[in-house]
């Protein structure tokens, strides 16, 4: 826990002096002041996070999280068996997935990290192990994982994405999950941090019956009844109804604004990794992109804990990485428009603003 | 007049059976039942439009139609001279505007098309000559075009996006426009299909004080009363109340419906000639994408004219097809996952919709 916070100790606040020459830069592009709206505070923190006014987004990736959750596997409460997790780790690593798609056409690169994969999968050689243990453990019964394992699974995030940085270099990444049965921990986080009832913030995640929903709810109730994590402690949290991948996220996000690199986070679980974040330390919010509106019950409320709200909203539901790689798009977007439009001067149009 | 009925007339509903198959190809594709949202409903509709299962969209352009309006001029109600109409156009095809630059990051061409720009500009020889006259006239004092030159624009943005599919071919394509003061003309189009006051549809545009915006709203009240315009013939409003670049843009819409192709349509003054496009004939909407959710007052009531609602929201108000683009790329991310991701049989992962 000491490493974690030493690390996060060392975030630093964002550039005020480059985002005030940033938006200098802004409001002279040949365009009426602030018509490009939120693309413009997207570059500007950007160029803020970046510490560079003309920032470029190039070397891009998504990082897939993936571990399994014992809850839902014994409990009954997902659509879909835990065979599921492991199936869609090797769709990703022969390219038939989602996400694999949407980085494609945008020149991103797609790593898979093993958290906690319960079932064997193919093209092992293609995943970065971070493997802990086989699933988080069933949080009706007792805590997710041991304290000890939630910092190693933080710390695995944050090599994930230091190790990469070395060797490739990033300038902006996504993070996404798989896990099956993982909007069950994310909902009892947001239960917990939004301070609202399980049932305001549990929906049918990837697809199950309103009877099978409410057993649902109940065990998210019953999961922080019994574990009672200390929400002044964003680790206690996760080890007690929290999951392996969402601790590898949370990792990545404290990397990434410990690097300066920005993070754009995909929906419902991953949002969950970036709550603890900030309750971690508020510095950690700036390095944050929220995507997109996630279709799942409940994201409403938890928008409201962010300072941003997401980038886009299109009824996404799928995970993975897919919402933050349409939206990491956008935000390229934005820096392009910073970087390459022409100055009223360049371009010899008259500035009204100057009239 | 009659050319153009018989356009219209010609417009087909989209294939049925071929967006069941694509429905179904959806529904087999490696992820949760509808989990992605609207995407899915987009690329569905798009396989309806192009009759394909597997529509590809390689071949895109955005066309900006460009016009002036002498009501803001000689009544000053714009922010911005009627000079910058012109020198945005040089701009244009000097590659410096917000236009270009999300153009070029998808591979997108940009076409200029001077309907009536007053001033001179560079680069002539760049730009689709459909100059009908210099600026629509003051609407305060009479109708904006003879009714006749109002069926010519119309005819005119027909002909540049059937002439650039015969020479190019185009998948897909943006509707934009650059005319300094068409805010007045959209607001107008809209207080008549919305049936709203010109004060609940009209905002700054560009950025006007409220002393101003006062004054245009009289503005376009008083040019309402003066011409009469019969809402039931979306061409005599077009003439009464519209602009050069609104009818060219109308004409874009229409060759796109009747050639088979989707039309992404930028913000506040693109969709004023959509209003009137779909007021021409409901078969034409289905071939249409609002692209975002203009910042320009209003247009909330606006959006209600049509069954979709706008793909992004990001507060933009710049025009010249700049939202329109950044649309595009999420109907191409779209089509890209529909024709790419692996079905549940390809990749071997459980469909639990069959167990």
């Amino acid at each position: 826990m000491n490493q974690i916070k030493h690390i996060v100790k060392g975030i630093k606040p964002l550039s005020q002096h480059i985002m005030t020459l940033a938006k200098e830069k802004e409001d002279n592009l040949t365009k009426p002041l602030e018509s490009l709206g939120r693309l413009e505070h997207i570059a500007v923190t950007i160029a803020g996070i970046k510490g560079n006014v003309t920032p470029t987004l190039e070397k891009k990736a998504v990082f897939v999280f993936a571990g399994d959750h014992k809850v839902v596997h014994e409990e009954g409460i997902s659509s879909a068996p835990i065979d599921v997790t492991a199936q869609m780790v090797t769709n990703f690593t022969n390219g038939g997935a989602a996400v694999n798609v949407l980085a494609d056409r945008i020149g991103a690169e797609v790593k898979i990290v093993d958290m906690g994969v319960v079932k064997p999968y193919e093209n092992r050689e293609h995943v970065i192990n971070k493997f802990i243990k086989p699933g988080a453990d069933n949080i009706m019964r007792g805590p997710a994982m041991t304290y000890s394992e939630a910092v190693e699974s933080v710390l695995s995030g944050y090599e994930v994405i230091s190790d990469y940085n070395k060797k490739k270099g990033l300038d902006i990444f996504c993070i996404g999950e798989m896990g099956i049965g993982n909007t069950t921990p994310s909902s009892a986080i947001y239960s917990l941090y939004t301070k609202l009832q399980p049932s305001e913030v549990t929906g049918p995640g990837a697809g199950i019956d309103k009877t099978i929903l409410l057993k649902k709810i109940n065990i998210i109730e019953k999961s922080i009844k019994k574990n009672n994590p200390d929400v002044s402690d964003p680790i206690d949290v996760l080890a007690k109804v929290g999951g392996l991948e969402i601790g590898g996220m949370l990792g990545a996000i404290i990397a990434g604004a410990s690097l300066g690199i920005p993070i754009v986070v995909d929906g419902f679980i991953a949002t969950a990794a970036a709550v603890l974040a900030i309750n971690l330390s508020s510095n950690i919010e700036k390095y944050i992109f929220l995507s997109h509106k996630s279709a799942e019950w409940g994201f409403g409320h938890v928008i409201s804990l962010f300072e941003k709200s997401p980038i886009l909203d299109l009824g996404l539901r799928l995970g993975e990485g897919s919402g933050a790689l349409l939206s990491m798009d956008i935000i390229c977007a934005s820096c392009d428009l910073l970087n390459n439009m022409a100055t009223f001067t360049e371009a010899s149009v008259i500035d009204v603003k100057k009239i």
